[in-house]
């Protein structure tokens, strides 16, 4: 068979693997959004079908062998040969852990996921500690089954972020170690910045219309999404011509909306911009968790958290309640956007904490895989933790480690994303600024389009085309840096608190 | 293998087709309701991939093995040989026509669509005469496939409604022409009622919460299913735990709304009262489109027009609309909601007129397959029929012949069923008015819930336990009879009309 038809063969199997895999997202959306309460037993069974059918496709041994074949060819475009190189890379990594082993994982997800809703409503951290427990030696297990050449980590965190490891975050996170506690000092040991107007009665309505605005001012297209309610907001896409964004709204907390609708937004963006006709391949799909969450933490934070965006923005949002923000200016407004307090819920957490609870949970998890901490001294470890680096302790469980569902189901190695993702957005948004003359003036004049096409030029379109690194390399010039982060950081906050 | 295991093996099979029908029903849900504009064409695809792997389960050879080792066996329960007969018989079905000639229909059946959009935006039925032509030749090959005994127009009836035949419809619509007639004359002899209080400005948001809180009073459970706008009012069903409405508002024709709600809610009580633990199987689904058009019309006709049903709802339906309706009294809504007049639009007809439009088209639909008409006379052929028995004729083909999208698709053999609907719910209804004491008081006073389970008592529990004739014979005691819809109607409109 020609290459060309044996191509065409791989597409058919990856786009229909695909059609199965957003199937599940639109129900996976309706559950969240619309589904009656009754409704979750046969979703639950409907979204097991559709995630096994597109699996069976991934893994079967005859898709293994189109791709090994398919691979010695060299006829291929480029474009062609890298969807075949990812896809076979994917391949070898899902063959990689046996089924039964697999269904060993899913079952004790769901046991651990019980006992820490359990756990939760008891606030007492010791009823979840076995099945945790036992989660984290199966998670060791597949550590061992994976392969790794360091850390037993960098194994699991190739899951979430390929190629990152250990040697690669640690110096990261020594430096948020190093750096960001100095600054933290600085600004808790400055004038506090008041932001009490966000608590006043904003309608529902009225906040919903004017997140719509905000996500149609950026750029995102409506007629290829739209945004309902949730309880926790989301992105989630079933193709390119279809991402659509959830939000909540708190009427007695205007903050509660305003930035996560930004945030996921700036996830959705993404999705519109990755290429339609590479739907279902490597090319058609995000590079990695964390340049997802480098373009919401652009949009959210760099940009969204600006003096700039809120000079074009706080008037409209006046229009839209005149009487709570008649007496706030945008001084105002964008230092309480941008206030900077320790706190115990990372989800909560602003712009320089959130690295604190992020570094924390990277550093549990690496010395939970090297037997470094034991599972029943998690609450303690937690708590020590946090009064070194926060000066909090939590009063309970619930609000200390019992917070984040992650452990429960297995995810060991997602949370380092969420601090890369920002640094990726700081390293961007400087680059941005560079390649875009005048990029505040047209942010203050709510013109985004160019920055969006930058966006579009530098990080959608390619889909999975590169790495996180080969991708930051080839955008800024370097990998990673801390550094910039650490500056737009110390600069903003400098400012905003009058710091030395 | 033991039977039960082998049986298992069947209910796994059936059950994971399932997922995948319901899970495109999720998906074409949300294209109806609120899907982006520009998500269509991936949508598209995805339907078709989960469509095609639910009909590659249920017709895998491995599958009908299965089936005829299991129904070989004589340790089954009843109700698991009852699956196992009718998955037969819908595998043998399923695998009748050849992969190619489902193909040839498929591509058809698109181009014969986009052709009869054309011909209804250029009102002109000869342009899409030659494309349903093609379409006409490949349901007679169709019906030389399946096979037949008398009339190749039985093959395609048994695709909507299994068993039913021309020589059973044949009386029935005999009757229809000899008895409808007289009575449509006596109505339009006499003085027409007034309906014009419905054709006001009712507010779209006051309408939709009506129709709510006539669902919830019906006895639909809003914890398993809700209600959405969409541009046709439909029902759909995830499974028993998931049954959702549509509806649409004129804002200047309270009756558009009204009883298409309720119709709605009929057809969705059906799909909550099938029982949970036989999902995906035979005995988890309904009858037949007929007895699924009983419970539609059994609600919308014989309970949501009559007195009793406005005695109740008339003065809450004055609570919406307090100015509009403070003139009207439940006499004066009675009759206009129960207004008969000759009209060109089949989905705009009342009780009386309605079999007219379903006559007509089974008698076209008979005569294409005998050849007795040619395609290319349609258009006359129509207004003919029209002429006669409505006393009207279409000014033009989009009011006309061109009305319907059924024949574009292929369906030939659904009209019929939207008849016998009416016909089995007048009868229902005559049988449930003696097996519940003072049934109109009940109504009178909103009490649905002893009437609901009748229903579910009598036919929502079986699923495909009976055929439609099977159940009605056990309900009422006889089959099918036209002349309990005949009295129904002779009695109803007498009194309305004050005919002798």
């Amino acid at each position: 068979m020609n290459s060309s038809e044996l191509y065409q063969q791989y597409q058919t199997i990856t786009q229909k693997a695909a059609d199965f895999n957003n199937a599940a997202a639109v129900l996976g959306w309706d559950q969240e959004v619309y589904m009656p309460s009754k409704g979750f037993p046969f979703r639950g069974r409907q979204l097991a079908t559709l995630a096994a059918q597109a699996h069976e496709l991934l893994t079967a041994e005859s898709y293994g062998n189109l791709l090994h074949e398919l691979a010695g060819r060299d006829d291929l475009t480029e474009e062609q040969q890298h969807n075949v190189r990812c896809s076979l890379d994917d391949y070898q990594k899902n063959r990689t852990l046996p089924a039964d082993f697999i269904q060993q994982v899913t079952q004790q997800s769901s046991r651990s996921y019980s006992t820490w809703i359990e756990a939760r409503k008891q606030n007492n951290f010791s009823v979840y500690a076995r099945e945790l427990g036992k989660m984290i030696t199966l998670k060791k297990q597949q550590a061992e089954l994976y392969g790794y050449a360091t850390h037993p980590y960098d194994a699991l965190l190739d899951d979430y972020e390929k190629g990152a490891t250990v040697s690669m975050l640690d110096p990261i996170f020594s430096e948020v170690k190093e750096q960001l506690p100095t600054l933290l000092r600085q600004i808790t040991a400055a004038r506090q910045v008041d932001d009490s107007f966000f608590l006043q009665h904003f309608p529902r309505q009225q906040q919903f219309d004017f997140s719509l605005e905000v996500l149609r001012t950026m750029g995102y297209d409506f007629d290829a999404g739209r945004q309902d309610y949730s309880e926790h907001p989301f992105s989630t896409s079933f193709a390119p011509t279809d991402v659509r964004v959830t939000t909540r709204v708190d009427e007695h907390n205007l903050a509660s909306l305003l930035w996560s609708s930004i945030h996921e937004g700036g996830h959705a963006l993404y999705e519109q911009g990755l290429p339609d006709e590479q739907y279902g391949m490597p090319l058609g799909a995000a590079v990695s968790l964390s340049i997802h969450e480098s373009q919401s933490r652009f949009w959210e934070n760099c940009v969204g958290r600006s003096l700039s965006f809120w000079k074009y923005f706080l008037p409209k949002l006046q229009t839209y309640f005149p009487e709570q923000l008649k007496a706030v200016n945008v001084e105002t407004f964008y230092k309480a956007a941008n206030k900077v307090e320790p706190s115990l819920i990372r989800t909560e957490a602003d712009e320089v904490t959130y690295h604190f609870h992020v570094m924390i949970r990277y550093e549990i998890e690496k010395a939970l895989l090297s037997n470094d901490v034991k599972p029943e001294d998690l609450s303690d470890v937690w708590n020590t933790y946090y009064q070194q680096y926060l000066g909090i302790s939590s009063p309970d469980d619930r609000q200390g480690v019992l917070q984040d569902v992650h452990w429960s189901h297995g995810s060991f190695g997602y949370f380092p994303t969420y601090s890369l993702g920002s640094f990726y957005a700081a390293q961007f948004f400087d680059q941005a600024k560079k390649d875009i003359e005048d990029l505040e003036s047209k942010i203050e004049n709510g013109k985004f389009d160019e920055m969006l096409h930058w966006l579009r030029v530098n990080v959608h379109q390619y889909g999975r085309r590169f790495t996180s690194e080969e991708l930051c390399q080839r955008i800024t010039g370097s990998g990673l840096k801390f550094s910039s982060f650490m500056n737009y950081a110390r600069n903003k906050f400098a400012q905003i608190y009058n710091l030395q």
